[in-house]
């Protein structure tokens, strides 16, 4: 299995019914019949089988609102699993969720660092296998492992064009050698559009809606989510605003562009320049010297936290990247007319409180639609793990299929469906 | 009629299958009953009706491929006809077309320029006659008209945050009274966007294809389709590119922001630097001295002749615009993760010479994904006209609604058609 199979037009009705009960959290068979627009006949034969596999319970049964009481159905959460795995230089998350995506055991391990791919890969297996033990979960019940890391991701291969310090992964393939290692499906994604999906699933927001995830973890990026659905242009790689240009004429970046958001505003050139700063770096406690990738997430959390403690050096640091990134913001809120941002990934998940006064105000002075509608920009509850979420989440995808907005009935349900009949019970 | 209706997703099974016939050119009822997924039985009664009203013809049969020869339909292309306007205040651009969105009459006339707007509207009423009579199209077989102008657009009550050459027109109810003076359906929409589905309905592009179309008129915007549907964000003003920073520390632009690609590369900022600079002025015939901006179109004009005669200063002021133009192209395919990209608009249909080879070439040395995949730049055929044939498109979507990719059978067709029956005929 590679490629996210959640945006595929083919969603199974099995998968079209799950997932709007895992939206409804209960909901009658009726209720499903309007909610999908398909048949009461359908609706009975798919929800049988989705009983008769565990994945649903009869729960109780709703208010009378007149004639018979409805008997609701929900998710048997706890009937599958799925490994979400966020892979980054700087360290390694880990959780398991239930088939509703709540989180059910969760860990933090050490980035790759320099460590060859067949190495990490094999701790990775191990570090999979105690997550899974840890929570007590029956292996048979899990239904894949998502894996999310920096992008450009090719889907069917691994990883392309990796930052620098992850160069060694290019074009290893990744997704073959995990899947032999776990002995688990595997689904690779890139992780600012996992940290999006996570968002989604993690439920702040709309089940339709349409937002972005603005991410900062040892680079910056967006993941961007459409009427519910994660927009993933031609290769699964949009949303790349940490190289936009926000300068023609600044300093080349490693993508090859210049002036890029990243070298700007990211945690690495927010640390470079407090390691330039004696004053600063003494303040932050870090070391000024060592340039080592796997230290910057580290590195950048002791700024944050001198910042945070009234150092003024390094406030002024961090408040100079947050101008930049909402810069950034601004360009991704023009170009797709949002009007909902979430500040998500590792790096905010410390710096957050920083960054989000900034580019909120950005927005609402310099938003270009601004007459129109205002855009809102929000904190994730869940920046730290919204990508290790968000890559469990693509795995239960391939089970849940979201329904688009509009699309009613899916095409191949014409063949489960010789006769229809009108909607009841 | 207030806002496009082409995108609602209460599409008509009518509207579905006389998209799938115009798309097509020709086709049978079974090739419609695998192109929408409706049933033998709904294609059927929804063809014979479009045949009574006009819309369709019968035409031939196709070639035997064993069993009986199939009846083909087409559209009849003359049976309706709608009205685009391109309303700039450097020119307005009419366009007739016909049911299929073929252009049979165009005329251009002078801009906007400092009239009021109710003047401007009952010169447009008296000019769409004009059109109209010269083509000597039937008055009853118009479905209506669509404006098009910079936006952002409030879609139910005009234009909102305008350039500062319109800045008299902010919220003139603009629909409202171009309804009421030339009697016919109005629709509204943003320049750019309908730049974008001018070239989709030209055909040049596939019928579910993702592109963005640059657009540069008198502003800088771009227009977004994806899987063939406009892509329109919270208000209709997705694709802002005019407005993305490129430079955070450029010069401020009408908009409020700084170092927008608008104010460092749009037809202002040229002309401004060309009559700043005597030489050039001169070599382009421009008055010095004026700074009036419905001369801007012409002037630009005038230093895209001088740059295409050979004049040195001319092609690198173009240059530096290009340049510029070809970052923010670059922000938007990283953005939106494209693959395909047109150049259009006024401005370039008469400097896209200079500009197309600018563009794909900052592409090809840094757009993000570029080791998954390129990005392909053309310039339009239809530049100077594709916004107002878009404002036309936009009254035949109405009629005409493209099916989503993956929309099968729109939700209300439910009612329409109690009892399923296995495709045939």
């Amino acid at each position: 299995m590679s490629g996210p199979a959640g945006t595929t037009p083919h969603a199974s009705s099995r998968a079209a019914v799950l997932d709007v009960i895992r939206a409804a959290g209960t909901i009658s068979r009726v209720g499903l019949v309007n909610a999908t627009g398909f048949t009461g006949a359908t609706i009975s034969t798919v929800v049988r089988r989705l009983i008769d596999d565990g994945l649903v319970l009869e729960t109780g049964r709703a208010e009378s609102t007149g004639g018979k009481r409805r008997v609701l159905l929900q998710l048997n959460q706890s009937s599958r699993f799925a490994v979400g795995v966020h892979l980054d230089h700087a360290g390694i998350t880990y959780v398991l969720t239930n088939l509703g995506g709540a989180v059910v055991a969760r860990m933090s391990r050490a980035g790759v660092g320099t460590d060859d791919p067949p190495v990490v890969v094999a701790r990775m297996a191990t570090e999979v296998d105690a997550l899974i033990e840890g929570a007590g979960a029956d292996r048979s019940r899990i239904l894949g492992l998502g894996l999310v890391a920096p992008g450009p991701m090719n889907q069917t291969s691994g990883m392309r064009l990796v930052p620098p310090a992850m160069r060694h992964w290019d074009d290893f393939p990744l997704d073959r050698e995990l899947e032999s290692a776990t002995r688990l499906p595997v689904v690779l994604d890139n992780d600012a559009t996992a940290a999006a999906l996570g968002e989604h699933w993690s439920g702040d927001v709309g089940a339709t809606s349409t937002f972005a995830a603005v991410y900062m973890g040892t680079g910056i990026g967006a993941g961007l989510m459409v009427n519910g659905i994660t927009f993933r242009g031609a290769s699964g790689n949009a949303g790349e605003i940490g190289h936009i240009c926000l300068d023609v004429a600044g300093p080349e970046c490693w993508c090859g562009a210049r002036g890029c958001t990243e070298v700007l505003a990211g945690p690495a050139a927010v640390v470079a320049a407090a390691r330039a700063d004696r004053k600063l770096a003494r303040a932050a406690g870090i070391d000024s010297g060592s340039g080592d990738p796997s230290r910057r997430l580290a590195d950048f959390a002791a700024i944050t936290r001198a910042a945070l403690r009234g150092d003024t050096r390094a406030k002024e640091l961090l408040e100079r990247s947050a101008r930049h990134l909402a810069v950034a913001a601004r360009t991704l809120a023009n170009v797709m007319d949002l009007d909902q941002m979430v500040l998500t990934g590792p790096s905010l998940a410390l710096a957050g409180s920083i960054y989000l006064p900034v580019a909120q105000a950005e927005l609402d002075r310099s938003f270009f639609s601004r007459a129109t509608h205002g855009v809102t920009v929000r904190l994730s509850r869940s920046a730290a793990t919204a990508p290790a979420i968000g890559a469990a989440a693509l795995v239960l995808q391939s089970e849940l299929v979201p329904l688009r907005e509009g699309l009613r009935l899916p095409g191949n349900l014409a063949d489960a469906e010789p006769t229809a009949q009108p909607a009841g019970r």
